[in-house]
């Protein structure tokens, strides 16, 4: 066998490597949609349980097929010969063509893995970020007005601001790091979120006359404890799939750093918002402790790579300590947010994207400003219009009456613990 | 370093990628038993959660056993010198023994990947065909009994049909079609779980005296929901492995867009399943649009690769569909299956069968029916005689005072929430 | 392109796999945090689940920091220049600085993969022992004093036997074998457990004055069998990853193989259990079959890779059936473990580490003995010491009252089930 046939070889197994790395990464970050239908399911209600669930499956398969349909030929326009106003019909040809491409391509050096292990990689993300507003609203929320918002967000909203930054748009051109998405997956949910909780209002009973916050217990603390450790595994593929590319040493040695710095901002944001809550309210809050430890992967979620495993750990540490922070200063905003999905996805997520500048020599404060502010503003307002708009026409809450019965009852017909709860 | 020492190392990295992914695929698979054992728990009521749990890990376990001990070569016969009648000693050196060779073989081109991780492979696919059958004949069923019929289907009703297609057997070599066993697992387990419940009748209540159904809610939905969110992503490597291998660029492309219409497919079902459920019976019913989701995956089981994406998530809508049409059926013909298993993995299982004609131009409709009956016939008839024989000899159905009081404390001798739920 | 730029570019690429499978491994690993945390929630009563719940996610984020800070020095002294008294400062670059030399020493054929991924396997090892002692002392024990115990076994007593054996120490240089940690691992955990659990005493009303044992049920048995399925899944990793290599056909033959031993001895494990409590307590006990599941993963830990699988089903077998004895033997001696942490990593530990010799013919009886006896030894000795230390400081048990009313109240500030129990 001559040089030139195993040198080809050599190329194909490398790109075949890499596929199956991103296959690998994209499963893990299917696998946090779990992990958002756990916590959310653990934090409600149980006469709210059904509904959020229902919610988060439906928004997953929705993100999904409205991302394929056109939110992913928003965010990567190049990918398509037909751009993005390409006909239904040719969608499966078009993701299939590029692809066929692959093997001709692969030989002449220009691709390294397969774009449809790309596009998998993708649209788990973009269903991420949906989940992100799920929990925010949960409760209180019409479920075929949230579903219809998932639409908007996923095929659209979503696309265009991913396009400034990954799909090689001006934020891109321009500096802003983001490395596998603080701002551009988790802030840009909590922004959705932040103008749906703005439109909808709090949920009754949470806010006294007087100022009081009244705490609405979840109903099954171990489905939010197991979803908040099925994000952290997902989240390995979620940072770690970011790096795009396993094969060649450094490559390598950046996903096995990435891998370690996800784990330790997890670890720390944990600790930290564990200590947290005991200093400041006497007892070891688990539900804080959860929401510190995804505080922690949000926070090392723009730069997971420049830091050492140690910085990485104080920057999920200071995750934690602000996510506490910010669950608390909500509830004095009287912004209901019944699972911490603003506090835990927006404010750590922009803790985040500002934290690159510590350790990334490339970054820019600047231009970080200038990724938050117009991220931010893109998806707030354009969602604020969008749940206005389903406000004015469809409703998006619930009536007092179906909201004290429970969601599930009004918008499912059943319950999600029928034998456990009394008639309530 | 000469070249041809450089081949083979090529060769070596080739074979410890092929046998890692397939590894990777396995242990998804593996995880699927989780996902089954949450969807029935989730599915059936508290009096009866601990039995199912009990059966769905002892069911695993047995099919390990069986499969190992006689199953694995009476389907794969030429992988063991010594064919089926191997004796109980030589069955560990059987399998590491053809593996010792591989060092060898692997050199000469003949194996590109572990035996071993075939074995592994394919022994969790058995355990997910027995996995359907526990659903069906959840909440009345003798745990000792069912356990005796695992035996028997994963030791060689399954390995039987299981050689006809994947052993090179004569339907493979006619010309059916089934990729990754829409037919040769899901209808399979189907019919043995069918097979079953009409020997087995009905739960008492559940058809009223004047030919109406009555709804029995399952006790924890949330179980359900991460039943069904585990079998999505151990689909991956259902799908995902099947294609046997993933060096080459063709094999990374192929598993790659297999990946996506996997997902596809799962996201189209529960779509429409939830769809259907709103306009038929008013509500979003959760646990069809649970069954959607499985619906669409068992129906893109057969044929994974050759539909686009597009094309994918029509074929799990419309298995979406056909599950919720499916369950309303069999309940009018008074066929009680309490987790919707034979709709969704025998009916939708043909769907996917036959939908194989649309976009694969190797498939033939007259293979694709002889398969589904023969494999439905030989499965439904040896499973009918196993269960009739277990009926007059140890008896299939607990009595109805065990029924009435649950079968955890008959059976398994505790309750699975002792203090969530009263006396009953 | 010329050979040597070939040869330079294979290397590459297996350090690339090998990198990939050892994290791939480790995500695996961390994943079982998950399932100690919904085993032991599952095992424990409702009234002390939030405060499991914070345990757990609390150990194992301290497991990391502690081992990042001080463990992993402790244990693989060669692989940092500033050896253990390394300064916080340069933990980091430590780690990051014997990794960017990988570059280079990988083209010398030194390193096979990246340190980092070594570190990020290792670390969620030591978590895993940790995970064991929480079960056992669960239902009585002070939080904080949890923590601070988890602070010294997770930074200093693990280690420093971890060194023995693995860092290439004395255990190690003798010819003492343990191939993924029955002994470094599960014993550890299970000794550092008994020790606790001998200073604090059982639980109230566990033993009645005639010497009777009476049951206290799990609160929720669905969260028992994912955790255990969990498990099963995530100790591929911990024993498959063990390996330490996948590259080249032997080291790919062994991880498969690995692989279905470590699945043969669960399933082994599991159906003995099973046998062992339908014929002696009468019933199909099902948290015996989970912990004879358990079991069989912790008796083939120490030896996955010579056995054939028959022998593996067999290994685990054996483990089953101690498993239940030993359970049945410790509360005879009033040894209260709620969840039988010690009789599953424990007993069945050292049953595994003696099996070795049964498959391995370079394993020494006496020296396995040694290892075993020095192992205890250490960790039962300088845990008992510390739990003594808390014990007459910060105090190790919660008050009478505390343990009534349950120690979620009292630590945690909130109930896991807050709708589905009444005052309790």
């Amino acid at each position: 066998m001559d040089a030139t046939n195993i040198a080809a070889q050599v190329t194909e197994l490398s790109y075949a490597l890499d596929t199956f790395y991103f296959l690998v990464c994209g499963a893990l970050v299917m696998w946090m949609a779990a992990g958002f239908t756990m916590l959310e399911s653990g934090l409600v209600r149980a006469k709210n349980t059904a509904e959020i669930l229902t919610k988060n499956v439906g928004l997953y398969s929705i993100a999904c097929i409205m991302y394929m349909l056109v939110g992913y030929s928003i965010m990567y326009p190049g990918d398509f010969e037909g751009g993005i106003f390409q006909s239904l019909s040719t969608i499966g040809s078009g993701l299939l063509g590029s692809d066929d491409n692959n093997a001709a391509t692969v030989m002449a050096g220009d691709a390294y893995y397969s774009n449809l292990s790309d596009f998998f990689f993708q649209v788990v993300f973009v269903a991420t970020a949906m989940s992100i507003v799920s929990g925010a609203v949960a409760e209180r929320m019409k479920l075929w007005s949230f579903f219809m918002f998932a639409v908007v967000l996923t095929g659209f909203i979503y696309p265009v601001q991913g396009f400034w930054k990954w799909g090689s748009g001006w934020l891109n051109t321009g500096g802003f790091l983001d490395f596998a998405g603080s701002g551009v997956v988790h802030m840009c949910g909590a922004a959705a979120a932040l103008a749906g909780v703005l439109l909808l209002g709090a949920r009754k009973g949470k806010y006294g006359p007087g100022g009081q916050v009244n705490a609405i217990p979840g109903a099954n603390l171990p489905l939010a404890a197991i979803g908040t450790l099925i994000l952290w595994l997902g989240w390995f593929g979620f940072n770690g799939g970011s790096q795009l590319q396993v094969t060649g040493v450094d490559n390598a040695n950046a996903v096995a750093l990435i891998f370690v710095n996800t784990n330790m901002a997890a670890a720390g944001g944990l600790v930290f918002a564990l200590l947290l809550s005991r200093f400041w309210f006497g007892k070891a809050d688990l539900t804080m402790a959860l929401n510190g430890a995804l505080a922690g992967l949000v926070a090392i979620t723009a730069e997971p790579l420049t830091p050492s495993p140690f910085a990485a750990t104080l920057i999920g540490a200071v995750g934690g300590l602000l996510v506490v922070a910010s669950i608390v200063t909500l509830d004095k905003l009287k912004i209901d947010d019944p699972v911490g999905a603003i506090s835990v996805h927006g404010v750590v997520g922009i803790w985040g994207l500002l934290a690159v500048c510590f350790t990334n020599e490339d970054a820019s404060l600047l231009w970080q400003l200038i990724g938050i502010v117009s991220i931010f503003a893109w998806v707030f307002v354009t969602s604020l219009v969008v749940w206005f708009v389903l406000k004015k026409t469809v409703g998006i809450r619930v009536s007092e009456e179906e909201e004290y019965e429970g969601v599930d009852l009004g918008e499912c017909g059943l319950e999600a613990y029928p034998e456990f709860t009394s008639a309530e």
